[in-house]
C-alpha cells in the first residue's frame, strides 16, 4: 500500500475552522485509489512552524516516503477548486503567532518559483465531467499557503538532486527508499457555505461533501498518473 | 392541510437545468412544516406564459388557494440566497420565445412597486443559524424573475381588494375561501456547482442539497409565521 | 435662468471625502444647457437631517422651484456610473450621527417605491456616446442615498398632488409657480481614484474629472427632455 | 541622456484599441526623470511575433541598451495599476494571427519563473502617495502579456550571463556597453472607461490620464532606483 500524504491549515484569520484541514482529516486512512491510501496532516498556519510539520509528516510513513505530497489550504472567496501551478519564492503578511514578513523569500537564493507536480489539467477535465467546479490558478498568494507549497516543493527538488548524486540515477533514493522522490502540488478550496453566514459581501463557498469529492478525484487522478508502480 | 405553492422556471440563457425548477418538483408533497404541505409547478420563461402558469397553479389546489406561494429563480453569479424584497414594474430582456421587452411595465398603470410578503429578516436568520448563506436583495432584476414577482403580487393584492369590497372585511375571501389572500415572495437561488463548470470567470454556486434545505428552511419560516390557524 | 438643483453628501464610513459632494459643488453656477443653472446642495448623512437640508435647498431658489432635482450619491464599488430607477420606502443602517434604522420604513405608509423621473436611458446612451460607462441600477440600497431620493420623490408626488387639487390642471402650481413640478432622480458616482487606494482588495473608481463631465452630461440631457419651455 | 524602453501590444480580444500602445505612445520622447527619455515601441499579440520586437527595440537605440525595459499591457478587469512580480514559463491562449497554445513552456527548459526587477513596493507605495490605486500582482496570467515578460528576462539573463562570462565582472558589457544589462518589469493597466461602455456587467476602468501618470511615476521611480550612474 503506497501513501499520499494530504496536509491541512489550522484556522486563520478569525475563522473557527480551516476547511482544508478538516478536508485532509476526512479523507485520513481512505484507500482513495487502488493502493493508495492517504495519511494526513494539521501544520500551523505559522512561518516557524509550518515546513517543519508538513517535513515531519513526510518521513513518518510506516513504508518510508508518500508517493504524492498534496497539501490543501482555504482560498476565501474562491468559487471553485484551486490548482495552484506556481510556488513563488516570495512570503508576505502576518502569521498566527503574529510574526510579519513583508516580501521575504521562502528560501534565502531559492529559485524564483517551482511548479506543481500534480496533473492539473486532468484534474480539472475530470472534476468537470463530475460536475465540481475547478481550475488551475497561477498564484497561490504570498501567505502561509504559498510558503509551504513553495518549501515543500524546493525540500524535495533537494532530496530529488541528492538522492541522484548518491545512485546516480534520477529520483530514486539510494539506500532509503525504492521509490521516486514524491510529487508535490497545492489545491485550494473555497471557504465553506457556514463560513460565508455573516460576510458582508457573502463570499462564494462550497459544501463540504462536494470538497471532499473534488480533493478525492484529485487524489485519484494523481495515483492514476503515479502509474502501475509495482509493490 | 394546507398548501404552499412553490414554483420554479424552465431553463433559459442557455443552460440545460434550472435549479429553481428542480428544487421545487424536489420539494413537491413534502409536508415542510406541521400542516403544510408542498405542491409545486414549473412555469416557463415567456413574457406570455410564466404569469398564466402560476395563476392557474394558484387556483388548482383541492382546497382552494393556498397559504402562500413561494417562487423560487435562478440568480447567476449570487452567492447566496436571495431573499428578494422589491418587485417593480419594469420588465426587460429577451424571453426563450424570442420575445423582447424594453423597460415596459409588467402591469400597465401598476405601482412601482410590491413588497415581499415573506418574513425576510427571519428567513436570514434561521438560515444563518443553520450554516446556509442567505441575504435580502433589493432588486431580483427586471427580466422573467422579477415579473412573475410582480405579477404575482399585482395579481393577490387584486384579489385582497376584491376580497375586502366583497365582505368588508380585510384579506378574507367571501364565498370562494375563509383563508386570507395567501402571502407571496421570491426566493432567487444560485447557480448548481455543475453550471459553474466552463464558465470563465467560474461563478459562486451552492450544492442542491444545501439550495433544497435552504428553500426547505424558508418554507418552515414562512408556514410558522402564518400562524397557529385553525383547519 | 431656469435651475437644476444638485446635491451631494457629506463624506461616510471612514471616508475624508464624499465625490459627490465634490461634484455638487463643482457644478455649481455653471449653465449646463441653454437656460439651466445649476444650484448645489450639499446635505448630511443623517436620517435626520439630509431630507431636511434638501427640502431647504429645493424651495431655495431666487426663482421659485428648479425644474429638476439630481441627487448625487457615493456608491461605493461601483465601476461606472449608476442611473438609479427605483427608490424604495426602506431604510436600514447607521448613520453619521451614530442613529440606526433597521428595515423602517422611509414614510409610513408611503407607497413601496417611486421611480426616477430622469430619462434614463437616454442618459446612459449619450454617456456611451461619449465614452463614458453609465447603467440603469435598479436598486439604490436602503442606506441614506436610498432614503434621500424616496423622501425627495415622495414630497415631490405630494406637491403634485396638491397643486393639482388647487388648480385642475396636472403639475402646475396655482399661485406659486408657473412651471411643473420638478423632476427628480438619483445618480450614484464611484469612489475617486484616492479613496481606492488602500482598500483591499482595490474597488473599481472612476476619475473626478470624468465624474463631472457624466453628471453635466446628464444634466443636459434632463434639461433637454424638459423641452422647449417658455420662460 | 538615457534611455527607458516603453513598450506596448497593439489590440487584442475583440478591443479597437490597447491601452498600453496609447500610453506607451504618449510617452515616447519625453524626458521622464532627470536623465532618462522614454522611447516606446508596439508589440503585436502574436507568440511569434512579440518578443522579436521587443528585442530588435531592446537594441536599437542610439546609445546602445536602454537602462530598462518597462513592458506594458492591459488587464482587462484590473482596478488599479498592477505591478507584475511574477513571470512564470507558461503560455496559454490564441493568440492574433490565430495560433493556439495550451500551457506550453514561453522558453523550452527555462526556469519555472523569473522576477520582476523593478522597484514595486517603491512604485506602489508613490503611486498611493498621488492618489493612484496600485497593487503588486503575483500573476501576470499565461497570455501574451506574461510571454513577452518572461521571454524579455530570459533574454536579459542569458545577456548578462554571457557579459559575465566575457568579462568577469557582473552585468557589464566587455565591449558592447559600458551599462549594466537593463532592469525589466511589466505593469498591466486597467479598460480605459470607453472600452468599458458596453461590456455586461461593466468592468473597472481607470482615466487616460491617470494611467499616462501613473506609468510615469513608475518610470520615475525606477530611474531612481537605477542610482547616480555617471554618463
Amino acid at each position: 500500500m503506497k501513501e499520499l500524504l494530504v496536509s491541512g491549515f489550522e484556522p486563520f484569520g478569525g475563522e473557527r475552522v480551516n476547511p482544508s484541514a478538516l478536508v485532509a482529516a476526512e479523507l485520513s486512512g481512505l484507500e482513495v485509489a487502488p493502493g493508495y491510501r492517504v495519511r494526513s496532516v494539521t501544520v500551523p498556519v505559522t512561518w516557524a512552524g509550518a515546513l517543519p510539520a508538513l517535513l515531519k509528516a513526510l518521513g513518518a510513513g510506516p513504508s518510508g516516503f508518500p508517493a504524492a505530497v498534496v497539501m490543501l489550504g482555504q482560498a476565501g472567496g474562491y468559487a471553485a477548486i484551486g490548482l495552484e501551478r506556481v510556488a513563488v519564492n516570495i512570503s508576505s503578511g502576518t502569521d498566527n503567532d503574529g510574526v510579519p514578513r513583508a516580501d521575504e523569500p521562502v528560501v534565502e537564493g531559492g529559485p524564483a518559483s517551482y511548479l506543481s507536480g500534480l496533473p492539473l489539467r486532468a484534474i480539472v477535465a475530470r472534476l468537470g465531467e463530475l460536475g465540481l467546479p475547478a481550475f488551475v490558478s497561477n498564484s497561490a498568494g504570498t501567505y502561509l499557503c504559498n510558503f509551504l507549497f513553495y518549501g515543500a516543493l524546493h525540500h524535495l527538488a533537494g532530496l530529488r538532486e541528492s538522492w541522484r548524486g548518491a545512485s546516480g540515477s534520477e529520483g530514486r533514493g539510494a539506500g532509503s527508499s525504492s521509490a521516486p522522490a514524491p510529487l508535490a502540488g497545492f489545491i485550494h478550496i473555497p471557504y465553506l457555505p457556514e463560513q460565508a453566514v455573516g460576510k458582508n459581501p457573502i463570499p462564494p463557498s462550497m459544501s463540504r461533501g462536494d470538497i471532499v469529492r473534488a480533493v478525492r478525484v484529485a487524489l485519484e487522478v494523481t495515483a492514476a498518473s503515479l502509474g502501475n508502480q509495482s509493490p
